[in-house]
């Protein structure tokens, strides 16, 4: 099946669960939560973080389908991260995939609770789902460590505070890192755990989530290139830009070789990987 | 022994506790979140949703230390509701417990940033916790869900939008109830669950926590009467002030009789609620 076909199959998909975990709720008194939430989980996201974790479940012959309230939960956690980096006291973005961003669309302060409710709601949904207790403690361990200090929210950190310091590349590896490739990562190490893979396994796989995710960003900082501030400590900033399209090519290639000590084929994970990083917007 | 001296032993442990669990990682270049979130948990709070758990847990004759974890994650989602409270976009409160608010002693993204980490945080805390993982997952969920939407987020949202509005009984029910008694009630259920405990049993402790947090938080808004800037709704503002006095002994008679059903001593509880109800500060 072509990749496209696949990532669109499986947004769908998760489009579909997503509003069924939040119904709009319209007699209940704080309905406007619900179409905030809405507003920014349906405003045309790629669902790469979903599509990663199914994509890992197929490498491991596994149904795909047994992980889609978790795909969903991380779904969930990447939007609150958006709404909550776009806030006024934070990035201050207008704009989100060309709609106002939730606090200019709705108000800072909705925009807050929102995110707030979908952080809170994702751990609800992963311990409501249909897995095991065991796989469902490991799963929401992995994902609160790595969107917590030592993931997400310390790349956020670091990237806000470094603002319109001097660019250092050992800061931008951590805040890449931390912001984007954390996450890419908890999604492939949570269909490990569903398909109780081995340690060894699970390693390799938090590889290839890493690097691709580091890739990614730089891929980001790539093509934002033209359009950035210059004010932002960016791959492109820090390297050039010859330089910059190189150590993308590089953590790309340490991506795939990650895969390549599975003893699977990883076709399927291959070629989205290659989606990612070859893509041209 | 006396209730107070039974606060101040519990306190300490969770004092002590938090600190383990949240050091200031000195050299890691997020350093300031550690501080920022060890600031405003030990800002002087009363600890009073772990006491519930320890006193709740010491009614089923269970150990209370094997809920020291839970208890100190359910302190950290209680700090985090009131750094995100204080915010600008919030209620703009510039002092917490007679010291600058976090915003204010840090900065508006930071205490952003460490309200959600605090969140975050609390559920690796219960994940990695040494209950069994069915208890873990059980807890996971009813926090989950008595923080969220329907409970303290979906409160926060009702105050907030309620703001310059025509007061209204219902509405206040609504909000203290799901901003305060949502996380008393979910203390002391995370205990039955721990201790093992039938339906019947914790729908008492439930119903005991939502009338206790529903008095507690009209107890408030009575000791608060002389402050209050009186553009909020309060129990007093709708209900004339001795109404609300009666309303508050309305709702703690409630309280006891839920816990005179549990075929257990439940003193403990009892003078726990006492003194919550009857303080003068």
């Amino acid at each position: 099946m072509l990749i496209e076909k696949y990532i669109q199959e499986k947004s769908h998909l998760v489009d579909k669960r997503l509003k069924e975990l939040i119904p709009l709720n319209p007699g209940s008194l704080q309905k406007e939560l619900f179409e905030a939430a809405n507003y920014s989980l349906h405003s045309g996201g790629k669902r790469l973080r979903p599509i990663l974790v199914f994509a890992a479940l197929e490498t491991f012959h596994e149904d795909p389908n047994v992980a889609l309230d978790i795909a969903c939960a991380i779904e969930m956690i990447h939007t609150y991260s958006l709404i909550h980096d776009d806030l006024p006291c934070m990035d201050n973005d207008d704009m989100r995939r060309n709609k106002p961003s939730l606090h200019k669309a709705f108000s800072e302060w909705i925009a807050l609770l929102t995110g707030d409710y979908l952080l809170t709601y994702s751990f609800e949904v992963i311990a409501n789902s249909h897995l095991s207790d065991a796989k469902k403690v490991k799963i929401i361990s992995v994902i609160a460590h790595k969107i917590g200090a030592f993931g997400l929210i310390g790349g956020q950190y670091v990237d806000l505070s470094s603002e319109n310091e001097k660019a250092d590349w050992n800061k931008l590896e951590f805040m890449h890192i931390n912001k984007t490739a954390s996450l890419f990562s908890a999604c492939l190490e949570c269909s490990a755990i569903i398909a109780d893979r081995n340690e060894s396994e699970i390693r390799s796989l938090q590889n290839f989530g890493k690097n691709l995710g580091f890739a990614y960003q730089i891929v980001d900082d790539i093509l934002d290139y033209e359009t950035n501030d210059e004010e932002k400590a960016t791959a492109v900033s820090i390297l050039g830009f010859e330089e910059a399209k190189l150590k993308a090519e590089e953590l790309f290639e340490k991506a795939l070789s990650s895969l390549s000590t599975l003893p699977l084929s990883t076709d399927l994970l291959k070629n989205l990987a290659n989606m990612l990083i070859k893509r041209k917007s």
